[in-house]
């Protein structure tokens, strides 16, 4: 089961050891995180998507990560209706009419083409993380030279605001 | 100063939690983390905003980090020429003449709104850290009611490909 925790951390030295701590001594499966300032200073946001087996155990884990100091709440966004995006940056081997493949794949995919040279480009595409998958596998497997990708953010929808 | 270093990671249980106990043991300021997904199963690529205050520190711990068992190759981006790019989700009160302020500016930052009610706009921004930073400025801070952001992702300019 995949789910899609967030939580607010004060910024201290090694609070985000402390909390990839968790859940490695609890072999959580982590798929993805990312940490980021948020509007208010001396606070970050992290999310994280990990696979668990039952919904129990997602509440075991938000209890013990709320448990730790500097941890400021933990929520599990999937419970609720909630918006996922992730940014990823491709480089693809675009060389001959295959520089026209590859903007046009990109364009479908409303991503942006943000670096060029003569043998490629670099495109810079947002959305959930099965559509990121899908715009992979789109492409040309020997075509795609290197992925980064940032992990998911997620918000809740419509008034869902998490407070600090 | 401001470092962004970017390492490749072996999947496997507690690796990140190992990465970051390095940063967190030197008392390194992480500004901001992401992981993801690589073209490759079983490999993962991590980026991380540091503060530090010499080059020197920064050898240091990409020598450190390199030494990790799973960690398959740290690179300090900021060496060369790379691009850079955070995804942001922020939540605008957006209620009677706001709501045409805010569309905007939105459309100014090259953002897209994702989510609407009544009250409220869901906007997603990509760009460097400098100008997500000059978005919040530019909006009432009061207006502001959420923001999440994953943190940068950062690759290389032109034909630099991180090899695993």
């Amino acid at each position: 089961m995949r789910r899609m925790l967030t939580a607010k951390l004060r910024d201290s030295s090694g609070v985000l050891n402390r909390f990839t701590g968790v859940l490695s001594r609890r072999q959580v499966n982590i798929n993805s995180i990312s940490v980021g300032p948020t509007e208010v200073a001396g606070i970050s946001r992290v999310t994280v998507i990990i696979e668990v087996e039952t919904l129990d155990e997602v509440e075991q884990i938000t209890k013990q990560l709320n448990k730790l100091v500097d941890v400021v709440k933990v929520v599990d966004l999937s419970e609720g209706d909630h918006i996922e995006r992730e940014l990823m940056l491709v480089k693809l081997r675009a060389v001959g009419k295959d520089r026209e493949e590859m903007k046009r794949m990109t364009d479908i995919f409303r991503g942006r083409i943000i670096d060029v040279t003569d043998k490629d480009y670099t495109v810079e595409l947002t959305g959930t993380c099965s559509k990121l998958d899908a715009f992979l596998k789109a492409i040309d497997r020997t075509a795609i030279l290197e992925t980064v990708r940032t992990g998911a953010s997620g918000i809740g929808r419509g008034d869902r605001v998490l407070k600090v």
